[in-house]
């Protein structure tokens, strides 16, 4: 089994432009640093993460809430079909080493929650800002980052590993 | 089957006294009002929830983590071993109509996106405060109540039920 | 939480007039002998399981394959949503101590699978044979009952409860 | 996304040295026919069927139980932690277009159920046989082959695919 990081990318299946483009350097970034990508598998910020990692040649995988492969988007190397709907969420966050979020709904505010609940490491790209009661300012769980190479940084290191360029 | 509502109570396995008495009077409230009330079946919150409830004679539902309803609380009328882990928090949101959170955790928050992501309204009590990327100011996804009794009224009213004190 | 046992009724959505009247048979019996019954949730089988044990007053329990309740039969007491289409085979035989399969299909005979790969005793009523390669004759994991008091005396047992008439 | 076709493997984590040769020849086949080869991702035949895929430069998704990718045995190219224990089993099955089982215990007995459940044909090599009531004679929903090359035409075939040699 290959011992590359395993990174999920998380955000919403409609995103705005600049959330799609901050999602296509992290997929980018991902490849070229040797990671593998895990993602929802379908559009939006999922896309552009699989598109941006499939033309580094990266390997992506698409864990899908659906009964078949066929919603799959065309950039994935593996799709897996879990016929669970939303809760394919957990599966997504429990493959991955460490999870980068970029915007996102609720979908997402719930992969961060089930990614911090089972110690994944978060990292955010203007996504979420989580506040738990009684403690003001934002969660530590969620590192910020300012730059999709500063996020992929940092989710790597997290997940305990330096990543390499080559594969 | 019973047409009563049914209100999942969401909330951490470990929590302060605080919560713990907000919780026991949200599961007297909802027992009370005729609701169902769903939980992790667990401890913490979801125990003081049931406790509360199983005071009044409530229908008591607790959908575990686990392989065998062994780890269920001593107040559910139903354990249901899921064997899935946190994954399980997707059908706690999915099997209510709202779901009131107290206090809370990772799982918590989870549970917040999850259920907001397939239509179920949520009350928040003394619980997380989620702020989405670029829109200041709390999301109103999250409905905030100041007591139990605001908090099982609001989520009764968003299930689209008055619910009722007889059972 | 009750600790009577929890039996589980599995078999076919579409099934034959006999084996629907074997199902309520086995329904009416549980609830005579105060366990809590298990079941899909559904139409044909469960449904007839559900009638048999409702006309008793016993606790019936559904675990539907999809995202609401809307989908349960009308004698369930209790109905949970899990979202997770067939995967919900796997919660309705770990929420039980053993499991009854009256004729059934293809997903009895997951379900039948499922419960003895993690050790839940089954009883058949008219169901799936199953051989082993290499084996010949039945496989002693499934337990042959000839009538519906016969299934639920095998079932109480091999669920290490005797049951009990009261409730 | 590739548009190789997906086949299952299934079958024991403990298993006689005939049905690991088998399932090693399968997994060689498959990678040499183009089919993306998915399996439990652990020991006995799933992991005899992934060497024998990755020997021939395949591509071996694992869908493992667990709540990380550590289990997964050395010749995934990807792995997926469910965390869904033996629900798991449904995710495998609804992954590929048809399965193939090869010997096995309880488990695969519900992967067989799982996948006819849900419309994905079964070939079986030295597998259970499986008698619906009332219906004398197995089941024509498991297809028998004599052999690992006839299983995996058999399997390409239903599966809607000729495979091919080349990637």
């Amino acid at each position: 089994m290959t011992h590359r990081p395993y990174i999920a990318v998380v955000g919403a299946a409609e995103a705005s432009e600049k959330e799609l483009s901050l999602a296509e350097r992290v997929g980018d970034e991902l490849a070229r640093r040797g990671a593998v990508l895990v993602c929802g598998g379908r559009t939006g910020v999922m896309e552009a993460a699989a598109r941006g990692a499939a033309r580094r040649g990266g390997l992506i995988v698409g864990i899908l809430p659906g009964e078949t492969r066929a919603e799959g988007n065309p950039y994935l190397t593996v799709a897996v079909a879990t016929g669970m709907g939303s809760a394919r969420n957990a599966v997504i966050v429990k493959t991955a080493d460490a999870v980068i979020a970029v915007g996102g709904g609720y979908g997402t505010l719930s992969e961060i929650g089930l990614a911090l609940n089972v110690g994944r490491p978060v990292v955010g790209l203007e996504t979420w800002r989580v506040e738990r009661a009684g403690r003001p300012g934002p969660d530590p769980g969620v590192r910020v980052a300012s730059s999709p190479e500063e996020a992929v940084s940092l989710a790597l290191r997290l997940a305990g590993s330096p990543g390499s360029p080559c594969r």
